[in-house]
């Protein structure tokens, strides 16, 4: 055996992507991905901690989670601007998971967490390996904003006891708001202070800084920078005032003690026990992750001008999981808000993130004193002001106005999610997704065409009066497909022709809007020209495409179609228009027929 | 308010299709009707004994499903020939769903069987009122037969220890009958024979007697009488041979004494508490109870030349089991053979199938002695011989020849069915029905088209080589409805052919095979159209359909198009081709560039 040295070299390079970019990196380039990884690691930090905090994990393993993943991508991953990292929905999803098979915060919970990684990282390797990336397009993009909706007010309303303060407590966080309203001495006050302040500064930071410090002369870079500082400046104030103003002992919550260090490397559990217990978990988790992760990449990559291939990314999230696995800690994703700071910044290579890496790392070794004093409502609200940008009333609106189908299952998503939880709203959505497809292409749209006189075009007559018909050759068009959704509908459609049009001698079926016919719709096909040759009517097809074409070659259909098969329906009206017969104008009765 | 006399009638009509042919009665139908009825008894009879046994209720059972479900189907069903009642397939499913909530043989076992026929028939009514017939058309052909020649294997084989006098033994029936063959001495001899005899019989008057009868001279109508009245006299001669030789004391066991007369009313279970117990089970019985009585409904209809309403039948098989659960019996469908004899002996209305439920009750009154020395063997003969010709492997050949995604997917249901049972198997069918489905339409057929000289054809390029094309406009055409699942590879496509074609300046979709855009890929459209823009390429689009185009009216990526609307190709091809510059002959390098 030959070995194609050419071959192996491309697989090479599409299954490890750094094999394509690293022999071209140049020290220019090298200064590019320093700054981005720079900025991207300050906003990364208190973002890791506060993630893992949601996904109800001590909030180091945030940090962690920051490190090896990280590596990793930089590895398989494909984009070159995809921050990968502690993500929103994807802890809310893990804590959601989790919670079900062992109590939070007791022993069990944390090695739950860390097979979950371990599970996802393994489904997407595969996934993308096999070639199934498509698997992901089963989400439609109202159903997604639905869900995010949802998760985001989902992770807004956790946060808010830490964020107020309130009182532990049992019952639903209404009730809890509740009590707070009629028992306001129940609250912590320090914390309420700080967590409404912190969120204030933060949000105003976010949404009017910017704008703010251009109309003052600053320079656009410069407030976009100082922007993104916020978050951290905001956190780093807060901790010092918690911390010098001995505000702990007042009963504002702190992270606690931490183990300082990088984390020590574990073998996640993966047994079939697991995979039962948390198998459909992970997958939604995976599938989740996936599809946030390539909207974000594939719209930098278009800005970019660059190209991603699905699959790829999925190995490079699945690997990216295995790491956060093996460092003990928990799934993880491309972040939409890190993914766009670290594009702007200029971030030319994945290096970028191997960067922010070792960032983090630094950070682990030296920070974990500070983490220790940082009181967890300012974590609360890095949180929630960061998920209020993914409440998506804007696609609601629009996929209402464009459709009203698409935007009832973007609501039955969204409230399903809220009332049902994560999981149940996620798979009712894509059920609801399907169900519409399948509901709109299972009564196709159908048009008898007529002849444009003195053309070869062919309109449907229902829309344009000055065509010219045939009562003994009726052309029927759908426009669909053919499959086993409409299957039984086209032999009705057929069947209500042939009682409306009781003069019908050849029926000519006008293909060109048929892109595939599945083996159900076959055996309509062959059904309809069995009863259309009892009934005396020649069955004809015409316009058939290439592709469906060379299917349909070696069937019964064709050995038995009581017609022919027409290049063009211009072809199978020259051939059978007035055959046999004076012609006569025939249009005004058959359009008086035809009302459906 | 007026009152419209008018309407109310059709829709009373529509709701009873009794008021359509009961004023049109004569003498002549009766005639007809009742010929059938008294044919379609007596096959009724045995199968209804040996169905019930099937599901695990007693024989009786199985005739009081034989008698007010088809007076009510009269009252409510659209077919004139579907023969209501017992059936194989639903009877296993019955006994697999009620076997998962009450022990067989038990007190409680009844009961569920019962409220399994009441949420059956509120499920099928309440689709039929809301028009959701289309539903049941997510089954794709091969995966129904699939699901139905697994049900048939495993029908025969739950009956092979009754045929074959096996004693009672736990374990599965493989080591059941390996235990036959190394101790044959613990058979009951009998039973294997009368058995054994029986089936073959059958199988022979099923499959022979008609031929053998006809060339002995005999007329096709008394041939084919005499071939249906084999089961029952079979039925009746073995049992007098066990009644008159005393076999039941020999160990050939019977049916056992039965209650006699008309079945009393019982008003079924059907609590929130049974919903959750049995809901899903239910569903799955109505849905292949309604595919299964709608294929053979509308095969029968077609050769009548009557038209059929899905929503109707789903009302008419609700009500029929209704009818079973209140006379205290399991669910019901259509049957396929009594049907097709109920139209061969030509029942002219559906008062034949009334008819035969008056029969029916004529047989419970006086018929229960002698059900009482019934041996099961003939009955599990009875059973065996008739689900044998549900085994449809002509189905999986021409499903196999024709596209190898449906043979997978039939062949995944027939192993899942077989090795999960019926529920497992069903459910996964219809998940790859869809998969596949998806799967085929998320990666669609694209053509780059150039132009037929001389003409207002364009054609693909890469199957006709004397086109013409132009480097700077670039027509596309995509064969698929744009929609959730494939949105995303129309971006990719697109990204791609700008990366091959740098000199481009016009990208015109052409969109003649787009049935349907969703907002998914409405959001993918405006996506691209924005990306070509920045790249300086105008995006059109040509020949979009009146539906579509009435949709996208008010929509940004209209108003935003960076190109225009052609009406079709041509025109798009005659304002852009060669605009601004010398037209220059650049077929040969457009084609070579395009490999994909």
């Amino acid at each position: 055996m030959r070995i194609d040295g050419q071959a192996i070299r491309q697989w090479g390079r599409q299954l490890f992507p750094i094999a394509s970019w690293l022999p071209r990196y140049r020290v220019h380039t090298l200064g590019h991905d320093t700054l981005a990884a720079l900025i991207v690691t300050l906003m990364l930090i208190p973002q890791a901690l506060a993630y893992a905090l949601l996904a109800g994990v001590p909030a180091v393993i945030g940090l962690y989670a920051s490190l090896l993943p990280l590596v990793v991508y930089t590895l398989f991953g494909s984009s070159t601007t995809l921050s990968v990292g502690p993500m929103a929905v994807v802890s809310l999803m893990t804590a959601t998971a989790a919670a079900q098979v062992a109590g939070p915060g007791s022993n069990a919970y944390l090695p739950v967490v860390i097979s979950l990684a371990a599970l996802s990282g393994i489904i997407l390797t595969v996934m993308g390996l096999c070639r199934l990336g498509f698997l992901a397009n089963f989400l439609s993009h109202p159903v997604i904003a639905g869900f995010i909706s949802a998760s985001a007010l989902i992770i807004a309303s956790s946060q808010l006891p830490s964020l107020l303060g309130l009182p532990d407590a049992d019952g639903s966080l209404a009730r809890r708001l509740m009590a707070l309203i009629s028992h306001p001495d129940t609250v912590n006050l320090p914390t309420l202070v700080l967590g409404i302040s912190a969120a204030l500064v933060m949000w105003l930071g976010k949404h009017y800084l910017a704008h703010g410090l251009s109309r003052l002369g600053c320079s656009p870079g410069l407030a976009r920078f100082v922007v993104r500082m916020v978050p951290i400046m905001t956190i780093a104030v807060v901790t010092a005032i918690t911390w010098g103003g001995g505000l702990a002992s007042d009963g504002v919550q702190v992270v606690g003690s931490v183990t300082s260090g990088l984390p020590s490397l574990v073998w996640p559990d993966m047994s079939s026990g697991r995979w039962q217990q948390l198998g459909v978990s992970a997958l939604l988790i995976s599938v989740v992750g996936f599809v946030e992760s390539m909207s974000v990449a594939q719209a930098l990559a278009t800005r970019r001008r660059e190209r991603l291939d699905p699959n790829q990314e999925l190995v490079g999230l699945g690997m990216a999981n295995m790491g956060a696995a093996v460092c003990g800690s928990f799934p993880v994703a491309g972040s939409l808000s890190r993914s766009a700071v670290n594009h702007d910044a200029g971030a030319a290579t994945p290096a970028a993130g191997l960067f922010a890496a070792g960032g983090v790392a630094l950070a682990s070794v030296t920070l974990t004193p500070v983490i220790a004093h940082l009181p967890t409502t300012v974590l609360a609200a890095v949180i929630i002001v960061s998920v209020m940008s993914l409440l998506d009333w804007a696609t609601l609106v629009r996929a209402w106005r464009y459709s009203r189908g698409d935007a009832a299952a973007m609501l039955a998503t969204f409230f399903m999610t809220l009332w049902q939880g994560v999981e149940t709203g996620l798979i009712t959505g894509a059920a609801l997704s399907l169900m519409l497809y399948l509901y709109r292409t299972s009564r196709p749209h159908c048009a008898i065409l007529g002849r444009v006189p003195g053309t070869e075009h062919f309109r449907n007559i229902d829309r344009f009066d000055e065509v010219e018909t045939d009562q003994e050759v009726l052309i029927l068009r759908i426009d669909e497909s053919l499959y086993f959704a409409n299957a039984r509908f086209l032999e009705e459609t057929i069947d209500t022709l042939c009682v409306r049009f009781p003069g019908l001698r050849h029926l000519v079926l006008a293909c060109q809007a048929i892109n595939l016919i599945d083996a159900s719709a076959l055996d309509s096909l062959e059904e309809i020209n069995a009863r259309l040759k009892d009934a005396g009517i020649a069955f004809h097809l015409a316009e058939v495409k290439g592709p469906v074409m060379d299917r349909l070659r070696d069937t019964q259909l064709l050995s038995a179609l009581g017609g022919q098969v027409h290049l063009s329906v211009y072809h199978a009206w020259d051939e059978l228009h007035g055959a046999g017969r004076e012609p006569r104008d025939s249009l005004v009765s058959v359009h008086a027929q035809t009302g459906w």
